[in-house]
């Protein structure tokens, strides 16, 4: 783009509803129409599951479903993520506004909307600041370790519900002692819903397909009445437990759910609850930044569109901000309800501001109907979709393929299974760091040789190559920085103290991307030590943004030998000026 | 060393006392000696005057001059370095310890004694589990920076014993502040003391030695009697006071001060106090090691010698558990005492060892003399002493090489001159490692052609190269981590979206020295989104520890392209297959 542009296009950048909405048609309207109809079923026992999964009251997980859709439709990028609540971030919500207040009360309640509003604000921050890239920090297999270890975190946190008992715990040592111990007060006909919704559900997700495919339906709308396997379920146990009464005989249900479109909330201002939800808002926006996007460039790329990551975040932000002012909590693009929205054929953010519709709809006239809804068949949609999310593949693929990523996702998957969501994705990214500098601090320095009758210079240990005891030349695989910048300085005068024939050390620099201040100094520190034996000191291969800044420093002035822009180069000129006498070398020296 | 090392040669290399002693000599025994007696002349006065600066009482300064040298002896790996109090340690257990009691009590010096055991435990784990390396994340100019502040917290911090007045603080700020309300409150005799010795020492530093010189004395005899500048003004202020009685004036003097051989003393087990030296003690060991190795180094190579920074971590380890068990305080290797043994010709740590006796004599038996020492001269030498530590031009240098670098500087500098030690040096850390990985996750990415008549691919925008619509190459200036993974999906991406004609890119890999697991999975995304655009992925140069590893995953396998071992060679083979039907290209791409 250029300097030039318009200032439409610049709206256009920061809400794209004016790019996509010129060239709405007729067409578009009818797909996105769709679309939002099969997404609306979908979300409506999504939306009250995961607003218990929180410890939140069901309508909070409709009121998350409405406002946030119509914001993201506005300043989002992607045409096909479907915003609201989704399985980490209300496991994420419980876990920080658990510590502040006791699930049921007003002061939760209100902790979990300034939980949405701080992290809007977080991410409309980022947006504007430009910092997507700091969610890069999350590498990909700490992810991959923490949705397995949540996966597993919730659907333990849910079984309470299925053996309608009460027992909870912030990590899943104390879930499962709290249920050891109340497995015998369990409630029959409870579990027998929640057994059956669940047994139902996993039947839906993996035969109901196939089944639906063998009576000769299409395969598309096939894939789209399996996935509302989880309304059959809501209809069917609701129906039952109104009919026969089971809420009389021990069988929690969601009971009353007021009727009507979101209020307006105003987040309370309260400096210690900010500065307490602080981190977890920046944890639950950063995560949900990085699940969405990720979602969303899967689906973009599908159809040779782009999303924009910075202006995403401007598009999660106004999304929780719309959450946490109409009684929401903290929303994210979800990967299951997007795909559905995907498949389904919404072509643009407008089947978003639909399915909010629909949402809203079913918040002003449907909530009487789910009085009787058993909490044990939502639990049971909880567990079936989070099940989906545990991978422990990743622990596999990552032993094979890297010990430090390894290290990474099981201390991740462990620590976030004993201590909770919050330590366990923070010394993920600690540790993933922590791996990588210690891994760039101890760089592969290969001594190289002469390929006989090439140019190529290969190590010396792996491949038989001509070296003269009078030169020597190490290759550096590694940028040099402060991390390394000793570790070489030591490696080269190790190798260079005792060997009494040397008298030339050539640092072949051509996978080094960067030389800072600390490795100038230690480059300096051995050009000065190596003059001090009699050793002189050539570089080879620098590229151009190194040498560049090298030309900035006294370096060039001060290193005893010469730059080269090849290493076959430098090594032909090296071993000639060994050859010639020394007074001969001397001159050559001087000029 | 082969794995048959015998125990009598790895017992050398845990103490290098067997090693060296083995072939002690006359000779030897005497330039140890020699250098032995310079150094204690040079090293009772700066003793004295660090312990002052740490705010114990002096003997503690002589205590810590005396075991520590003899431990340093035994396990230590440089021939030259001196061990003792130094500047910036004895300012960083101040502000370590003030932070828990006044100073003058029996707290504040048992907290010293903690402080030094606990190091030496730090400096003893770290040794043993070969965790030298970690001192390399304290980058260059972020401890030239320190140092610089250092400097001038400690001159600041000394001009109240200079003018006679009571004035302390944390930081400049609060130094400054206290000084300027102080004033008027001056006492002229200590000023006259303390500025005349300031005076006569920085001549001392400037002119002695050319005014030695031209009255014909030998320059190594010169040099020395320079260094011993301090000694003469502690004799001759010594000898004022107490000949005119100044200390009757106002002039505050060091008084009484125990004679006799250091106490053995057995540090407080105190879980409070341990724990909150603990980051304190941390900072000091890390900090002293960094200085001390790279003076060992400095003068190690300039005799062809080496050390071994993980033995000089037991060395100094075991030097502040013994300075802590006979009264010390936190000692490391000097950088001005260990320069001076080095020139008056000590050859083996045993120099170490008699500069240890020749303190111990001065405890015994010359403390009598210093009861009229006064304070200001021994500031006054400190003030000297640590006005040469202070180098802004690394400001300077800084911001023309790197403005990274920069900016780690100022931060460090701004930030200990304002809010002390140790705020000042985590944050230059922490800010240097953050600079990094933010450089690190923004590779530089080129496009790159094939420069006409060569084999050579350059930056398309630097140089006149030829290119193929229907092919692209980028060039990654980076090894691919999960910082920068995302980077690079999004670059591609963004970069193909919309180019109808392109078929197929080519990652040039010759500058990427790792793929980590996050990077293999933006690779496989590349792969995939390019393959349902109908772009092949290839990649060419890739390193082999690198491939070596992509060969333990499933990516080869998914690979849409090939690996091609050259840049040239790839592009070749894939406009060839560019050029060919349709067909044949599908053809060859099944085989």
């Amino acid at each position: 783009m250029s300097q030039r542009a318009s200032l439409s296009s610049r709206l256009g950048r920061a809400m794209p509803i004016l790019d996509w909405g010129r060239s709405y048609t007729r067409d578009t309207l009818t797909s996105d129409m769709v679309a939002a109809v099969i997404v609306t079923i979908m979300l409506i026992p999504q939306s009250l599951a995961y607003a218990l999964l929180a410890g939140l009251p069901p309508e909070m997980g409709l009121y998350a479903s409405i406002l946030p859709l119509m914001a993201y439709a506005i300043f989002g990028t992607s045409r096909a993520l479907s915003v609201g609540p989704v399985a980490v971030a209300s496991l994420m919500t419980a876990a920080a506004v658990g510590n502040l207040a006791l699930q049921g009360t007003a002061e939760y309640i209100a902790a979990a909307i300034v939980l949405a509003f701080l992290s809007g604000l977080i991410l409309l921050v980022m947006g504007v600041l430009r910092l997507g890239f700091l969610a890069n920090f999350l590498s990909h297999p700490v992810i991959a370790g923490f949705i397995t270890a949540s996966g597993i975190l919730i659907a333990a946190s849910q079984m309470k519900h299925i053996l309608g008992v009460q027992a909870s715990g912030h990590n899943l040592i104390e879930i499962l002692h709290a249920l050891v111990i109340q497995i015998p007060n369990f409630s029959l006909w409870t579990l027998l819903i929640g057994g059956g919704s669940m047994a139902f559900l996993f039947w839906v997700r993996k035969g109901l397909k196939p089944a639906l495919l063998s009576l000769g339906l299409a395969p598309r709308l096939a894939d789209i009445l399996a996935k509302a396997g989880p309304v059959a379920a809501v209809a069917v146990t609701t129906g039952v437990v109104a009919l026969f009464g089971l809420n009389e005989a021990g069988v929690a249900i969601v009971g009353e759910v007021p009727s009507g479109l979101p209020p307006l909330t105003v987040p309370q201002f309260d400096a210690d609850v900010w500065s307490s939800l602080f981190v977890s808002a920046l944890l639950i926006s950063v995560i949900g930044f990085v699940e969405s996007v990720s979602v969303a460039q899967t689906l973009a790329a599908k159809r040779r569109q782009r999303i924009v990551p910075d202006q995403e975040l401007i598009g999660l932000g106004a999304s929780n901000i719309a959450s946490a002012i109409s009684g929401g909590y903290p929303v994210t693009g979800g990967f299951s309800r997007s795909v559905v929205n995907f498949d389904a054929g919404a072509e643009t953010p407008a089947a978003g501001a639909f399915t909010a519709i629909g949402i809203a709809v079913a918040a002003l006239f449907l909530t009487p109907l789910i009085f009787f809804l058993p909490k044990a068949t939502l639990a049971a949609t909880i567990v079936v979709a989070v099940l989906s999310l545990v991978d422990l593949s990743i622990l596999k693929r990552t032993w094979i393929y890297s010990r430090a990523d390894f290290t990474a996702v099981a201390a991740t998957i462990v620590l976030t299974l004993g201590f909770g969501v919050e330590i366990g994705v923070l010394t993920g990214v600690i540790l993933s760091i922590a791996l990588h500098l210690y891994k760039t601090s101890r760089p592969h320095i290969a001594e190289v040789g002469l390929v006989p009758g090439t140019e190529h210079f290969r190590n010396i240990l792996r491949h038989k190559v001509l070296t003269d005891p009078r030169v020597l030349t190490i290759r550096i695989d590694e940028s040099l920085y402060f991390a390394n910048a000793r570790y070489l300085e030591d490696y080269v005068l190790d190798r260079v103290v005792g060997d009494n024939a040397l008298r030339h050390v050539i640092i072949m620099c051509s996978a080094v991307n960067e030389i800072d201040m600390s490795a100038l100094e230690s480059l300096e520190a051995i050009n000065h030590r190596l003059d001090s034996m009699g050793i002189r000191l050539h570089l080879s291969e620098v590229k151009g943004p190194v040498m560049d800044r090298l030309q900035r420093s006294d370096f060039l002035e001060d290193l005893t030998g010469k730059v080269f822009l090849s290493q076959h180069g430098a090594v032909e000129e090296v071993v000639a000026l060994c050859d010639t006498p020394t007074e001969a070398a001397q001159a050559t020296a001087a000029q």
